[in-house]
């Protein structure tokens, strides 16, 4: 028989490649969250149920997620921008979302081993780089902070229900399919020759291919445990932003100058690098080179028009 | 003009003598929570207006909220050990619901003033008595998580949203009307004349009074600020769980020994004993006596029966 996972957000960007991978490792995926599926959609994105429902206790329970030996939780909101300016949607749907998923598992299903998408975003403002996992977390935007909290809920069930949770604290994610953040606002613009940029360029970000992300939160499950320790998903390398759009304008085929307003963004650290010490580890090294995921990327972009 | 404050939960145990300090002050109290009043029992406690509703948007909008301009939000579940039996309903009216008045403040009553009821449960397992506000915060209960989440709750929507807060940690309040914890219990026991203990009576505590605590909760207004700050709030002395039903005991007329279990709570720290420094420095000062009190208490618990 197929083991069953359970991805919630498998509608959203990171959720469909994650159920995906895990059909492509064999397991039986059932799917929850908002969003809809084609039928042929579905079924190319590796969903064997999909169930069109709050990621809460009544739609877990509807969707029979005691079957689940595994939930891979990727619904929540996932922009910074958007949780400050509407902080309270996005506590409930992080926060709020994950005592939920947790809270089902405690009262229905305490075998099931349970994956927290966290974000680089609970570290805040870091003095040094690479961040390592143990850095004391001093989030500054909602969003940061309400990841945390959702990273401590696991801590709280694991050390007083038992239950085993394991936190992926996820950098830049980039890849086919993303319809936001700067690639798709710089493909946009490239295509209209607007090609004006926030900050100076110089700010760097470590990017990683929503595919490796997707092959880490596969091997993440065995790592699941009462401590609910968190772990870094970069790429372990740190790209600029003008490198990273000169890569996306060779690959377009845009030939005019990339300018930057030179404002800088005080709530954003300026570097980002993670430490991937622990991941690699666990055997996980990232397999997609950012100019080849950049190319990728353009293609897909093409083909939307 | 008067002014106004709304109280939140103002049918619980500490929000009817927060409504009657800030009657007693002269200020127009609305009240909001779930339970209820008679007629005259609501005038008793200084309520002006009294809306059963739930602590949320809806309920603080329908309640006109807006009219206020300190809010105390004494609204949540008070209790350690129901909030390890049903974690999830402690999240919800703790945390959450802290979430929903500060989201209420943020986009309908910036001016608002917001007085947090948190508790020495956030701190956990202490090193080095008595405790002091900056102590790194390791609550180990469900309870204490959530009020810490809530705490940082303040200071979110303070540093991003200029909201201004201050947090007041109680520690053992105590007080006429408490139908729970030891006071309440033993109260019970020894009319039945079962004195048996949970621990050994060498575990202290700092007791505070709530017409005390009402008080506090009057002057902290003053001190609400956009970084959200935390004071703790008990007598600045420790006395023994021994002592405390000792004190009951002769009061009550009860003359056979007390006994205890010998069995130790781990989850629960040996002493607590609050740093008063900060509140002193408001010109805060607890009135009541220890022993004063707990005669006011058996005098009430004598009415009820």
């Amino acid at each position: 028989m197929k083991k069953v996972v359970l991805v919630t957000g498998a509608a959203g960007f990171i959720g469909r490649y994650v159920a995906r991978c895990y059909h492509e490792h064999g397991w039986y995926v059932i799917a929850l969250g908002h969003g809809s599926f084609g039928e042929n959609e579905q079924h190319k994105w590796g969903i064997d149920e999909w169930h069109y429902a709050e990621c809460d206790f009544s739609g877990l329970s509807a969707a029979r997620a005691e079957r689940a030996s595994v939930i891979v939780h990727c619904a929540g909101s996932g922009s910074v921008g958007l949780s400050v300016k509407y902080p309270e949607v996005d506590f409930a749907r992080n926060t709020g979302c994950t005592a939920s998923v947790l809270g089902f598992i405690r009262q229905c299903a305490t075998h099931i081993k349970f994956i927290l998408l966290s974000s680089a975003a609970v570290y805040g403002m870091v003095e040094q780089l690479p961040i390592q996992e143990n850095t004391v977390l001093k989030p500054i935007s909602p969003y940061g902070l309400h990841k945390k909290m959702s990273e401590e809920l696991c801590q709280l069930y694991g050390r007083q229900y038992g239950i085993q949770s394991i936190i992926v604290r996820l950098f830049s994610v980039y890849g086919n399919g993303l319809r936001k953040q700067l690639l798709w606002d710089a493909c946009n613009k490239m295509a209209q020759s607007e090609a004006v940029f926030w900050g100076t360029g110089k700010e760097t970000r470590d990017w990683v291919h929503v595919t490796d992300v997707a092959e880490l939160l596969f091997i993440a499950k065995n790592f699941a445990d009462v401590k609910a320790n968190a772990v870094n998903c970069g790429s372990g390398r740190s790209v600029s932003i003008e490198t990273v759009l000169k890569n996306l304008a060779s690959s377009l085929g845009y030939s005019e100058n990339i300018k930057f307003n030179g404002q800088v963004d005080v709530g954003n650290p300026k570097d980002y690098l993670a430490d991937i010490d622990n991941v690699a580890s666990w055997g996980w090294k990232p397999q997609k080179e950012l100019s080849e995921g950049v190319d990728d990327y353009v293609r897909w972009f093409n083909e939307q028009r």
